[in-house]
């Protein structure tokens, strides 16, 4: 039966594009931060829509949108989701993609008359992006009980401005208890946000879960000096060694399987060019899908820097910016979207999850899975970020195949 | 006779002293920068100091300031000189030793009843620290010729305030054309600023010149990208590159005699943890005391980032941001250093200077030497740069002796 259900491409598209003229730029693409106006203007348009499916809306009280279409049955939802706010020079289609074809899904089934067994809904998480409120994927976490209600309201922008008092000003702070609709599975629909998909020759990524990641900031004291009057063999140069442990860091990604590594920050004082510097802080992002090797890889790097602070003399101290264990998808929905992609003739990839997305919160209390589709060049968070609409249309007709088993099964 | 003759130590002490307070932190260090009040008390102390010298006292258009004790001859001057100004977080001696210890010989020459033959004149240089105005060793590039009076006067400071203007304003815009007193040599006494004296068991260095430098600033362009989602291969990382080249100019050093190298300031951008670097600038300080290995050690450097940004495919372009030729003193001159100092029992050692002085301009236009003490633990630029009161009247004696000499031969 489900191979005759169909997304409306025209409609997915335009519906989209809707959406992505709310926040706008003149570059391409879409400025919604979390909770200001641009974001309310997103959550109202989302709102009409699922107004005009009849479904039954809810909002909680971190302001996750939450449209539900009733099953014949009662008992735990099928829960398709994702995020409409967007860093400060986001996409088009990050987050926006997962909510819209649920949208579309649930109008799918609107038209061909299908009412599922189980109840099945769409999510719009609150703060996925954390680029306006700390943390990010704030919304998912509350939802599944990872943080309370009154400590997300709490949280401050970079102006002192509270997220509750922001839920109130746009109107979005809502009367049910986060977590109030029990989940039999939760599936995600995302552009990939990386090269891989569009690199192996395209199709559907069938996403088995969220890397494990660890954040080091490293600070490295050394002795600064005359660069012109101080020999080489006196210098304590805490430059150096930064370049050595990012060199090391990257070494390591040859020699340990699904090992990445990145220097995304670095920072000298006193930051003169005649001068040996003092004090360098950089950043390691260390990620693996294996929870072992990535602690092998952090383990290499804390020796190597206990090697080099003793050999030159640096001291170097460390501090955790985060750190997530590897989160497993459930192998039978990970099935699911492999089977919906055959269904429809598309080559399928099982593949992780560089990134972190409300998935992530959502397999504390669930069996979830994501779907990836191609992201061009792999930009991510990027007004340039782009997908075609065939891949768009075909990753939504993935999810609206796995959902409906998932409600009937 | 030579022999004979004796600083004063306690009175040198006492002046370096009453000079110290005036600009005085409260670090212990001092505050004079170029033509600033404090800069302006530091001259009409200094002035103060010549007249009670009975000297024929002199300012130029650039605010050199000059005490010339007359010869029994006409004829070409020795002159031994420094400077009084300070960067903004300087020590106590750094310039102002150099310029009080040549009172001190004029001194002790008038309390001997002792005339030379020849002219001998002390001369504070204007804006040798380059902390306000550009470029550093202003005062005597002028004074020989290579910066005219008028480009000079219409250098501004980072408040848009002109070198003219303030000249002007704090009185000592001079009525004398820079240079207006030949020179028979010149006798710069300075702090090393490094740790090699006092490393190598103390006594006096015997400059032989000032190494070559060239400061190099390079940009290193690559691709940003998220460093969760983008596998290793598909990155370009300009972070990566940056420090494989801090590496290599490091290893230069080892392999290229004399090669001095320090990467003093590397910035990233955009500097998130997550996300693989789009651009890095970097500097790199190269010093050799030989012009053809420093060309060597440059051309390795230029090499190395060819083939690095092939390999890598990271667009590397550099910019000089300074570039000076080995600077030789004349060797009679530093003979008579090595002579003054055996001559009271001094231990000497000749050495480069790693640093620039008013005596690389000097030896423009005349047979130039450098005399060295030991700075305690090699440090400059900071309130904490010290030197023994032995070490500083054992200086000012082989100041005292080779000047005695040279304007008398």
């Amino acid at each position: 039966m489900s191979t005759n259900l169909r997304i409306d491409g025209a409609r997915l598209t335009a519906r989209l594009a809707e959406l992505a003229a709310i926040g706008a730029t003149p570059e391409g693409g879409c400025r919604r931060l979390a909770l200001t106006d641009e974001d309310r203007q997103g959550r109202d348009w989302l709102v009409n829509q699922l107004e005009g499916l009849g479904l039954d809306i809810r909002i909680d009280a971190i302001g996750n949108i939450v449209g539900i279409l009733k099953g014949q049955e009662d008992g735990p939802a099928v829960i398709m989701g994702s995020h409409i706010d967007t860093v400060g020079t986001g996409g088009r289609y990050d987050g926006a993609l997962g909510v819209v074809a649920g949208v579309e899904v649930l109008a799918a089934l609107r038209d061909a008359g299908l009412v599922p067994k189980r109840d099945l809904a769409v999510i719009a998480f609150t703060n996925e992006e954390g680029a306006r409120f700390h943390p990010d994927m704030l919304g998912s976490y509350v939802w599944a009980g990872g943080m309370s209600v009154a400590a997300a309201h709490a949280e401050v922008d970079s102006d002192g401005v509270g997220l509750g008092a922001e839920l109130k000003r746009i109107g979005y702070e809502g009367a049910e208890q986060p977590g109030f609709l029990p989940a039999h599975a939760y599936l995600e629909y995302h552009i990939e946000q990386g090269p891989v998909l569009e690199n192996e020759g395209g199709g559907i990524g069938a996403v088995t879960g969220i890397q494990a990641i660890v954040w080091l900031e490293l600070t490295l004291k050394g002795r600064p000096s005359h660069a012109g009057t101080t020999p080489m063999a006196y210098r304590k140069d805490p430059g150096l060694a930064a370049a050595r442990i990012a060199i090391f860091a990257n070494e390591l990604t040859k020699t340990i399987p699904g090992q990445l590594a990145n220097m995304g920050v670095i920072r000298v004082q006193p930051a003169n060019v005649n001068v040996v510097p003092e004090t360098v802080t950089m950043t390691l992002d260390l990620r693996n899908p294996d929870d072992a090797s990535l602690a092998r890889a952090e383990e290499a790097v804390r020796s190597f820097c206990a090697e080099l602070s003793v050999r030159d003399d640096i001291a170097i101290s460390f501090r955790d910016l985060a750190r997530f264990p590897a989160t497993p998808f459930a192998e039978p929905l990970i099935a699911e979207v492999e089977r919906s992609a055959a269904e429809f003739g598309l080559p399928v990839r099982r593949m992780i999850s560089g990134a972190g997305h409300d998935a992530q919160m959502m397999s504390r209390i669930c069996p979830t899975a994501m779907i990836f589709i191609p992201s061009i060049g792999g930009l991510s968070h990027n007004p340039a970020e782009f997908s075609t609409e065939d891949d768009i249309v075909a990753g939504a007709n993935v999810l609206l195949s796995a959902a409906w088993r998932l409600a009937n099964a």
